[in-house]
C-alpha cells in the first residue's frame, strides 16, 4: 500500500525536496505578519463568494474570519513564525481536524485555483516565496486528499470486514 | 462542543500556557540530535519489552526500528530542528497518522509512564527540558485521546444519522 507521502508526491506532482522547500528559508522573517493575514483574507473572499455552489458549500458550516485566522496562523507557524496556532488550539493535525470535508482531487484543485490567485493578489509576496508557497501548498492538499481518502477507506472497512486490506 | 484543545487541556491537567512551552526554547540546539534518538530508543525499548499485553499489542504491527525513527523525526521537527519528519513523511497529521490505534486514556496513561521512564534514564536531558517536554507529551497525549474520541464518533454517525449532533 502507498503511503500518503507516495500518494500525495505523485498526485500533486511536486518533487520530494520541493514539496518542504519552506523550511529552507524563514517566510515568516521575510514576508512579515501581516502579509499572512492578507494572504488568508484574500483566500477566503475568493472561497467564500465562489460561483460554484458545491465547492462553497463546504465551507458553509465554517465561520469566515475563524476560517481565515485559523488559516493565517497555521501558516506563520509553519513558516517559521511564533506557534500562534497551536497556543489557541493544539496540534494542527490537518487530516484530522479535515475529516468532516469532503477533500477530493477537484477540491483539492479549486482550492489551489483560489490560493493561487490570492498569492498573485498580494504583492508582498515575492516570486522566490510564491514559488516555495505553491509547491507547499500543492503538495499538502494532495497529501490532504490522501488522509481523506484512508480515512474514508478505513471507514468502511470497518463496517464491512471482508474489505479489510 | 468542547474543541480537541479544550478536551486535551481538561483532560491532562496541563496548563494551556505550559503545553506548548517547549516553543520558548530551541531544545534541539540545547540537547542535540543524540539526545532524542537516546530518547526514543530507550521509550520503544520499554514498549515493545511491556508486561502488559494490551499495550505491548498496540505496537505489534508496527517495526521497532521504524517507530524509534519516527518519533525522534518528529520530536526533531517540533522541538526546534531540522524537518527530518516531513521530508520523509510529509505533515505529522498526528490525529491522522494515529488513527488505526485504540488511543484510550488507559493507553495514554502507560504511554506517558513509559516516557517518563525514558526521560529520567537519558542524562543529558535536564530537570528544565524534562518539564516542558513532559508537558508537551501529556497535552499531547490527551489530544490524541480527544482526536481518537472525534474520529470513532464520527464513525459511528456516519451509519446511524439519528446519533448525528
Amino acid at each position: 500500500m502507498q503511503s500518503l507521502q507516495q500518494k500525495a508526491l505523485e498526485w500533486s506532482g511536486v518533487a520530494g525536496e520541493d514539496a518542504f522547500a519552506i523550511d529552507d528559508t524563514n517566510l515568516y522573517q521575510k514576508l512579515g505578519h501581516q502579509t499572512f493575514v492578507d494572504l488568508s483574507t484574500n483566500f477566503y473572499n475568493r472561497v467564500y463568494a465562489d460561483d460554484q455552489e458545491w465547492f462553497r458549500s463546504i465551507f458553509a458550516n465554517s465561520n469566515k474570519e475563524d476560517a481565515i485566522q485559523n488559516q493565517y496562523e497555521f501558516f506563520i507557524q509553519r513558516m517559521g513564525g511564533p506557534p500562534l496556532f497551536s497556543q489557541r488550539k493544539g496540534h494542527p493535525a490537518l487530516i484530522g481536524r479535515h475529516r468532516p470535508f469532503p477533500v477530493t482531487r477537484e477540491a483539492a484543485e479549486r482550492w489551489l485555483q483560489h490560493m493561487q490567485n490570492a498569492l498573485d493578489s498580494v504583492p508582498k509576496i515575492d516570486a522566490d516565496s510564491k514559488t516555495c508557497m505553491q509547491n507547499f501548498f500543492r503538495h499538502t492538499a494532495f497529501f490532504l486528499v490522501a488522509g481523506n481518502q484512508m480515512m474514508n477507506e478505513q471507514q468502511r472497512c470497518a463496517h464491512n470486514p471482508q474489505h479489510k486490506q
